[in-house]
């Protein structure tokens, strides 16, 4: 649970610009100027121009450039002030260092937008972040806001706004959808365009982000919640500076019903070196990330086809009341990798009420089974009414809240008639249908045109609809529970305001901390080194543990500043001789503030909660099982302070080791809402303590069976230089 | 580690005829009869003729039933014995019960393969079974060997033998291609046949084996690992009886070089208890199959698309001579997500010669980085010769065994520069290139046609190629490990000769069996009730640990009968005093053998060892470490019995918390080879004992710091009634 907290005076990134965002302006201005306009339309200040043309852009185009008098059979125009129309946008295609002077030249002319697509800013290092400074000195001066710089542009498929180059720049046949994109990475996230146009799923706006000098996800983010085109959002990031606006962003679009959903590039290791190396974007630790995806309702994925699939469900409009999963299969293997699937991503596959039970005895042949998923076999077809009998029931069963039904390659007249059951039971019900289906067009064209018109996706393989039908249902899950909470602050004014400057306290002051807070400590005893420990500890029960005071010694147990199990007097004695000793042998020159003496904790599991003030982040809790858990299997899940206590169950949840709390192996169960008003208090300690706390480790917290609470044996606290928490 | 062992008298699953298959004949008949032959072609009996019809078989196809002279154009025959011509293959489609008796009558015609499409067996229950039973004795009277009951059917590309019915009895179009399959659910297996087909993937031989009743997967297997037209083998198995021989089956496939990829069903316990409602088959534990897949070098996979990517790079026939992966991206978020991807399927990014980083840096911009996975940025295509030298060099690294080039949406002539450029390295050199690339085909037809033809594999996104090369990369080092031993004997002729009585040894006689094995014990004393302890264990370092010795209490602590950490003589003679009393109050009437004291091991990670006598897989080596991670996290590993040292490392690197072993947290390094030592010991023990042990478990085994080898600290070993291991 290390931090980076140190801010760095030369880059400070509030936003250049504070009011929102017209995004209206933005995706359909009236004209665009393309500043560093090219007669060579294969050249970055040539193709945004032949793509606008192409792409069928109806507002006015006004190539700019002293150089040429005509541009595409355009008015070319030596400078923005001799542009004589309305115009919204500029596309800045200049070398780097006439940007800024271009976007002062564009506040001048009243242009309030613009797309810099040119590269050799912070992403080149030094140099570069030094013109980048000065490019938003200039947006900051000017009121212009920014996409970019080294961004390959922005595409609104409605006003046929393609303000693009590279190979995007000629698919201008693209047509409009509902699905809006925000990407950190132009080449990788307009093939990922490309890929899902060419499998049937159309977008609105799609913006390559780069360095996002002044414009940033979140923003964006923000602004497509609020856009009444938008039906759900996809955003590929590798980096984000403030993560609590991306929380607060993915908030708003949960509230608006428009799920988004993200890829975090640099999951890895050595994705995320790859990341660093060649983005000028912060890219941070991927499991706070995961945990903020988590606590904003977020769906994470990992793969193109994940995209389409989810996209090809939620293009439907139907919404999800709840996770909770039904399938049909007329073949027993595709009911078997359906089931698979679906429990591989989370879901769960409820029994039916005793009557659908009994129902679908009566309707299927006597050796299929009734249970989730169902083997309807396709002896059922002989019949088609028993089909549709079967359909009712299921869809009646409040147990159901989604269905799928697997048909493998099902062709011909039968799949016809299949095809209608299926769309008259849709019509009926307001819960979702999806269908695995891998008959060849050619083979059942009427049936693929009779679901393609009602709307009923269709999947080719039962473990892709395992797959997004059981992400969905979590989604649902998700957004019943309202499961994020109203995000305080923005990173930008928390984080960075720490200074490099760094003390520890020892642990009596630590837990003092604590117990302000309404965190349990241990009961300790101070005991002085010339004084008599048996005596001063004649309350305590034994066997107890005994360690060094000092805020000069973090880790006590290294130098033998630590004795547990003490089991009398005698032992106790003993054992603080032994630490003084050692210290005094190991530790010369180090303030020593006495010893600590407690009784051992014997009846919980051990958990380490801790703070970390993230860069990225803010103030975080994080939480963890055991030491093997956290340290070997990285079993640690976060969450954005200060928060509810819905939220930290939901963090326990989060746990792959959670068994443990749950009485596994014969022991007692653990007090787990104990720990999670715990883990609440620590988010308000997190939250208050912002300015001056740089991390926080309870290590460890005991678990202790229910009703018994939750209790803190050790505790590592750093401040800031020169704060002291009231 | 639980096991199942009764052997069922009523089933004995040998195989039922024991010559090797000549698989010629299966796949390419002279002629072929069809048993329960039907004028209407859409029936079960008729689907068949029509499709081999349309499928332009060239042999004789002769339809029998006496209810017909002819059947769609062809002569009907009354009975198998008017047949006039070569027949070397029934389609046998006539009700359950007329099964056997056709069975016995193609033998009688000298007809040497049956496949039987019916219905109505072992998947139906207790009467199918019998039916089953019957149809068993059938293929040993005949000597006629069986694919089925309850199957599809087969097809055999080659000799364009359709000998199916259901929808794939309509795909009569599909041409040759190299890859063969299995698969246990007909309807799933041929949909993934279509789904493969339509994205280029072509096959060779392909069998549903539904019940599986006489030839089974394995021996399909094995065959076809002799197949010389057969490149590679996909499976769909829900369930084997025979798990060595599926083993040894992939084992045969590994040293012909022929990859065989495995799609389980039933990995959840919902997709299991699916499996169990509509399969004949065993289905069993998932965690033994995924051992057993390692064991044996076979590539597991969960999607259909896993299994398109493969095949598309396994028919290139490039070999891959080692698991060293590198990548060249001109997009920094397609370099990112492939190396995502990679390391999530476990491959290693290999950091690249110091002489291959020094001449990246000549031929990249300076600020691309040379590190792997590269960003060469779009760039380096304005001189096209800067590519082809990075071409060279990447490929000329040692540290490289495979390439992967993600080109993005690349389009136009730029394309076909490139593709010119990548075929050309692909020409000089023996290490196998992808690409990930999204272009539209329509723009860079001839960029595309250029790879193709030169047989480059493209695939649309770089976190599939990131997968798939990472699967082939695992593939490559399993070869060079020459990971699979030859497996011993036949499940059939092991596991099922346990009988049902039981008898547990006490932890004396146990530990004595673990020592003849030459698996180190504890130092214990045992000492009688009325003895003085102290005085017994005068020898013993202290703390010691002391527990009841009784065969008829095998979970001691549960009733008081053990107590840790005993520091001192005293402690020692009041714990035994206390284990004797808790005894005498909570386990009256049981049988003390005494008492067992030992000195504690404090220096180790705790291991559970053990062995299942497996229905499916036979004698069966467990390990796990520590109890949380075996019990709450479920990190065990299995390999089948007798096994190397080789196979026994791999399991010791199969565990996710591997990392206890390694030092991790401050402590020693602990001695993994003598644990690996220990399993390859006790591997023969499981082996010998195969005809008595039930179950074995060895838990706490501590493995301690290296050099000082392994100890089991307890023991519980079940035989069957009667068994005395000499």
């Amino acid at each position: 649970m290390t931090t980076t907290v140190c801010s760095s005076a030369e880059e400070e990134w509030t936003n250049a610009v504070d009011k929102p965002m017209d995004v209206q302006t933005l995706f359909s201005p009236r004209g665009v100027a393309v500043i560093g306009a090219s007669e060579n339309l294969s050249r970055i200040g040539g193709q945004p121009i032949r793509a606008l043309l192409e792409a069928g852009y109806a507002g006015n185009i006004y190539p700019v450039n002293p150089k040429y008098t005509e541009v595409a059979g355009l008015r070319c125009h030596p400078q923005l002030t001799d542009i004589d129309g309305p115009c919204d946008l500029a596309i800045v295609a200049v070398p780097a260092e006439s940007v800024p002077e271009s976007i002062i030249a564009c506040g001048q002319a009243g242009i309030r937008y613009a797309i810099v697509l040119s590269g050799g800013f912070r992403e080149i290092g030094e140099g570069g972040a030094a013109l980048e400074q000065r490019l938003r000195a200039a947006v900051r001066v000017s009121g212009v806001r920014v996409i970019g710089p080294n961004c390959q542009g922005l595409i609104s498929t409605q006003s046929r706004l393609f303000a693009v180059f590279g190979a995007i720049s000629h698919e201008t046949q693209m047509q409009p959808g509902a699905i809006s994109m925000v990407f950190q990475s132009g080449g990788f996230g307009f093939s990922v365009m490309t890929l899902c146009d060419a499998q049937g799923i159309q977008f609105r706006h799609c913006i390559s982000t780069g360095n996002e000098a002044d414009v940033t996800t979140p923003e964006l983010v923000k602004a497509l919640a609020q856009d009444t085109g938008t039906r759900a959002i996809f955003l590929y990031i590798e980096g984000i500076r403030d993560g609590r606006a991306l929380i607060d962003a993915a908030h708003a679009a949960l509230e608006a019903g428009k799920p988004v959903v993200v890829w975090k590039g640099g999951r890895t290791e050595v994705g995320n070196r790859a990341a660093a190396s060649h983005t000028a974007n912060m890219t941070g630790q991927y499991d706070l990330y995961r945990s903020a995806f988590r606590q904003a309702g977020m769906i994470e994925v990992k793969s193109v086809n994940e995209i389409v699939d989810l996209f090809k469900l939620i293009s439907t409009g139907r919404q999800i009341a709840g996770g909770k999963l039904a399938a049909l299969a007329i073949s027993g293997g595709a009911g078997v990798v359906f089931a698979d699937a679906a429990i591989d991503y989370g879901a769960q596959l409820p029994v039916f009420t005793t009557r659908t039970i009994e129902k679908l005895r009566e309707l299927l042949p006597t050796f299929a089974s009734a249970e989730n998923p169902v083997d309807i076999t396709a002896d059922i077809f002989n019949d088609i009414s028993r089909f549709t009998s079967t359909l009712k029931v299921v869809l009646g069963d409040p147990n159901v809240d989604q269905l799928a039904i697997l048909l493998a390659s099902l062709p011909g007249t039968l799949a016809l008639d299949v095809a209608n059951a299926i769309v008259a039971a849709q019509e009926r019900s307001a819960k979702p249908i999806v269908l695995a289906w891998s008959a060849r067009r050619a083979r059942a064209v009427g049936a693929y045109d009779r679901l393609e018109t009602a709307q009923i996706p269709i999947l080719p393989s039962p473990e892709r609809v395992g797959m997004v039908t059981a992400i969905l249902a979590n989604y649902a899950e998700a957004v019943r529970a309202k499961l994020p909470n109203v995000i305080q602050g923005s990173t930008s004014d928390i984080a960075h305001k720490t200074p490099c400057g760094q003390r520890t306290l020892n642990e009596i002051d630590a837990k003092h901390l604590l117990m302000k807070f309404g965190i349990p400590v241990t009961n300790d005893v101070v005991i002085a080194a010339a004084s008599d420990p048996t005596w001063d500890c004649r309350d305590l029960t034994y066997p107890v543990v005994a360690k060094i005071i000092s805020s000069a010694i973090p880790h006590k147990s290294d130098i033998g500043g630590v004795k547990v199990n003490l089991s009398s007097p005698e032992a106790l004695r003993r054992g603080v001789e032994e630490i003084l000793d050692s210290i005094r042998c190991k530790a010369t020159d180090v303030q020593v503030d006495g010893v600590l003496v407690s009784s051992m904790v014997t009846d919980g599991v051990e958990a380490i909660v801790g703070i970390v003030n993230d860069a990225v982040f803010g103030p975080t809790v994080a939480l963890g099982l055991g030491g093997v858990f956290t340290e070997i299997l990285h079993d640690v899940t976060y969450r954005v302070a200060p928060f509810t206590i819905e939220v930290a169950r939901t963090m326990i949840a989060d746990l792959r080791s959670r068994a443990l709390l749950e009485g596994a192996r014969g022991t007692a169960r653990c007090d787990t809402e104990a720990l999670a008003d715990t883990l609440v208090r620590l988010s308000n300690m997190a939250w208050e303590l912002r300015d001056g706390l740089v991390e926080l480790d309870i290590n460890p917290l005991f678990i202790r069976p229910v009703g018994k609470g939750v209790i803190a044996a050790d505790c590592l606290i750093t401040l800031s230089d020169g704060v002291t928490p009231s």
